[in-house]
């Protein structure tokens, strides 16, 4: 039975990076709010879920797996699920903990890149909390993303399996998942991240290679691969957009 | 061998809710960084691994743990490690899947409740960032604080084995985070949370309970337990302190 994913129509946002995985594996998964209603998918069908009144086991928000009637929440939790299934996750224990790991910490800095522009309130404007923004921008880009790439880029540095993995000598969500933060920070950021490339090496030839992958590609190509845009997660602002710290 | 956690000293913070795990279970372990430099131990050794130039798989930030030479890291994930070893986790497989979304939602909550001082950067004092957070704690109590709290009422009010728990018959990880997110807020939000009891009623009885445990009881009455302060992840400001939407 195909995978559900359940996530907002219209945006990359988190559901991306469970897409990324499941594309990569070449799984058969609906994306069930980006479909018809006449199938019973679409948005109303992710929110009877939501907002089911008798069942138990409900997600707090999107996005979430349905793997036949079991149900899956968080990000990374969904990926430490599909990991082992779709052949992305390590095959030792340890390994998929610090995979883990390092997916939590690619969650934390997904909110600190959203909160760069909405760092008062998701329910406000962007224009009505702009001069909070351009701080918070400013913070971002001067300390905070050089603390986590400097991070990730040491992580592939030390791999005892070479740069080309962030956990052992094999693709995993996590390669997906950073290539993913580095496109949208890119998107975000040009300018910032104008010298990603020579700061970052190994981060930078690992997003070349996971873009390269031809499902992947594919992938991106398709019309399944929603653009950036301006209600996602990484958002273009030009006036945010300044130099990174080292 | 002792497990080793490893957090910032003075402070409950992230590493709380690890602390209340291994409190509950009576497990022997070390606060490294509060220890004594004599033991080799003290904030020195934790930034020792934290900065090592050659091991493989090092952590982000604290809090993180050591069991014997095995390092997990992010607050979730190492509840989801040992969970089991502590008897704190669910024995079904989906029901752990559910209570590690759980732990990963309330870790989102802490990161808004830290946001409502620190808006803006962590880097910098409050007293720069105020009228920020007095915008950011707003929302968060109007708005963020209900969905979210709606939501775990909601959880046990449906677990299918009774209120008394989040998930399943008996007490879990996430029922002692649960009271450490509610004691925190109390702490931070006087004001804004004395309603909660009356509208978060099987949530109150989970705290009363949790604190009532006799290991969990000796813990808070120790000196191991830090007094929540102003340095820490819960503040209290007078000033951010309103009422609480619906």
């Amino acid at each position: 039975m195909a995978y559900e994913l359940y996530y907002w129509d219209g945006i990359q946002g988190r559901g991306e990076f469970v897409r990324l995985a499941l594309e990569d594996a070449g799984a058969d998964y609906v994306d069930v709010a980006r479909g018809s209603e006449a199938k019973k998918q679409g948005t109303a069908a992710m929110m009877r879920i939501l907002e089911s009144r008798k069942d138990p086991y409900i997600p707090f928000a999107p996005p979430f797996l349905k793997d036949g009637d079991f149900i899956v929440s968080q990000t990374a939790n969904i990926l430490l699920y599909l990991g082992p299934k779709l052949g992305l996750a390590p095959a030792d224990d340890k390994l998929r903990s610090f995979a883990h790991g390092l997916q939590l910490t690619i969650a934390d800095m997904v909110v600190e890149a959203h909160d760069t522009h909405h760092p008062i309130a998701s329910g406000l404007y962007y224009e009505d909390q702009k001069e909070a923004a351009k701080a918070r921008s400013a913070d971002f880009l001067r300390h905070r993303l050089p603390k986590f790439m400097s991070y990730f880029e040491r992580v592939l540095d030390h791999n005892p399996a070479g740069n080309a993995h962030a956990v052992g000598s094999d693709t995993t969500y996590v390669d997906l998942s950073l290539f993913q933060l580095i496109e949208g920070l890119a998107y975000a950021f040009p300018h910032g991240m104008s010298t990603f490339n020579k700061r970052y090496p190994a981060l930078a030839a690992l997003r070349e290679r996971v873009g390269g992958r031809p499902k992947i590609a594919r992938y991106l190509d398709s019309n399944r691969r929603i653009p950036f845009n301006k209600e996602d997660i990484f958002r273009h602002y030009s006036e945010l957009d300044q130099e990174i710290g080292h």
